[in-house]
C-alpha cells in the first residue's frame, strides 16, 4: 500500500465503506465502477481514480468484488484498530456524541466524560460517570486516552485543547467553531456544522 | 459569475470565508496565497485555482485583499440570505443544533421544533415551543420553510424525510448515519460525523 495518499481520497474512504456495506447487506456480490457511481453521486472516473490509489481492486469486465474491496478499505482505514476515547464538554453535543450509535462499532470506546458544571459532575451518561475536568491529569495518567472529543464552548477551547494535548492524548475531535492550532503533535480534526449548512444554503440559492 | 463551480470548490468556500473573518478581526488588510496557504493548510496554488473559479480576485505582487474576498466569498455563498428553519427531532442533537451560536449568524432563522414524545412536545428551547409532529403538515401550510433538520432516529428517517420533501421544504439537512433518497426534488446534505471520526483513527494509525 502507498504511504502517501491525499487527504481528499482519505475523506471519501468513510462514504464507500458506508455504500459497500450496504451492499453487502443485500448480498450483492460485484459492482461495476459505473453502478457504484450511480448510488453514491460520484463519478465513475472518480471512483477509478479513487481506488487505483491502494492498487485498485477492480477487473476489466468484472468490475469490483464486493466483500474485497470493502474489506481493504476497512483496512485502510484502521477499521479494526480500536481508540480509548473521552468527551470533554457534556453539554447537548457531548450527550449527543456518547449516545451516537455507530460510535462503537467503528472502533471508538467511550471511557470517560469530563464537564465543569456541579449540575453535570457525577450524573451518568450511557452508564459512564462524569468526572469534574480538575481530574483530568489523574485519570489521563492512570488510563490510555487514544481521543478527546471537545465540545466545550468556544472562548474555552485552546486552553482546553493545549491542555489535554500535553496529557498526551493522540487525536482531538473538535466541535468548536473556531480551528485549532496546538504547539503539541496532535492530529485535529475539526468538526464545523455551519460549513455543511452553508453548502446547503448555497445550494438551495442556486435552485433559485 | 461563473454558474458551474464543482462541489468541491463550493465546500471549500465556507473555510475561506472564516479564516478571512478572522483576518479581518485582527485587521490584516491583505493577504498572498502564500501566507493565506500557511495559515490554512491548503496549498498556495489549490487557493489559487479555487478562487480563480470566480474570476480570481488577488493581484500579482499584491495578493488579496481580504475584505473584497471576503464580501465576494459571502456573496457567492449567498450569506446575506435568510432561510427559515426547522428542527425535526428534539433530542441531544436537535437541542445542540437549536443552541449553536452561528446557526443565526449564518443566515438560518429556526422557526419551529418537531418530536413525537410526549415528554418533549410543549416544553421550549430557546423559546420555542416542541410541537407535535402530526401537525406538521398544518405548520408547513401557514409557514414557509425551506430548511428541515432531522435529527430523528435512522429507523424513521426515510419516512420522515418523504413527509417534509412532500411538505415543499427545499432542503434537508439530514444527521441520521443513511444517506438520503427521495422521490422529491428536494436539497439533502448529509453529515456524517463517524466519517471524520475515521478520518481522524485513520490519521492517528499513520502517525504510528
Amino acid at each position: 500500500m502507498e504511504k502517501k495518499i491525499s487527504t481528499a481520497v482519505i475523506r471519501r474512504l468513510p462514504r464507500y465503506y458506508r455504500y459497500l456495506n450496504d451492499l453487502l447487506k443485500v448480498d450483492i456480490k460485484r459492482i461495476s465502477s459505473q453502478e457504484l457511481s450511480e448510488r453514491m453521486g460520484i463519478t465513475a472516473s472518480q471512483i477509478r481514480q479513487d481506488l487505483n490509489c491502494f492498487g485498485g481492486f477492480g477487473q476489466q469486465g468484472y468490475g469490483y468484488n464486493v466483500e474485497v474491496l470493502y474489506k481493504e478499505i476497512g483496512k485502510i482505514l484502521g477499521i479494526d484498530k480500536r481508540f480509548t476515547t473521552i468527551i470533554i464538554g457534556a453539554g447537548n453535543m457531548g450527550n449527543a456524541l456518547a449516545n451516537y450509535e455507530n460510535f462503537k462499532k467503528r472502533g471508538f470506546d467511550l471511557i470517560g466524560i469530563f464537564d465543569v458544571s456541579p449540575d453535570k459532575v457525577g450524573k451518568e451518561i450511557k452508564g459512564i460517570k462524569i468526572m469534574h475536568i480538575d481530574s483530568l491529569s489523574d485519570f489521563c495518567a492512570k488510563n490510555r486516552v487514544d481521543i478527546a472529543i471537545l465540545t466545550v464552548p468556544a472562548q474555552d477551547i485552546s486552553e482546553v485543547a493545549e491542555k489535554i494535548a500535553s496529557l498526551g492524548v493522540k487525536g482531538i475531535w473538535n466541535f468548536s467553531p473556531q480551528d485549532l492550532k496546538l504547539s503539541h503533535d496532535v492530529v485535529v480534526e475539526n468538526v464545523h456544522l455551519s460549513d455543511s449548512l452553508m453548502v446547503l444554503g448555497y445550494k438551495i440559492a442556486q435552485r433559485g
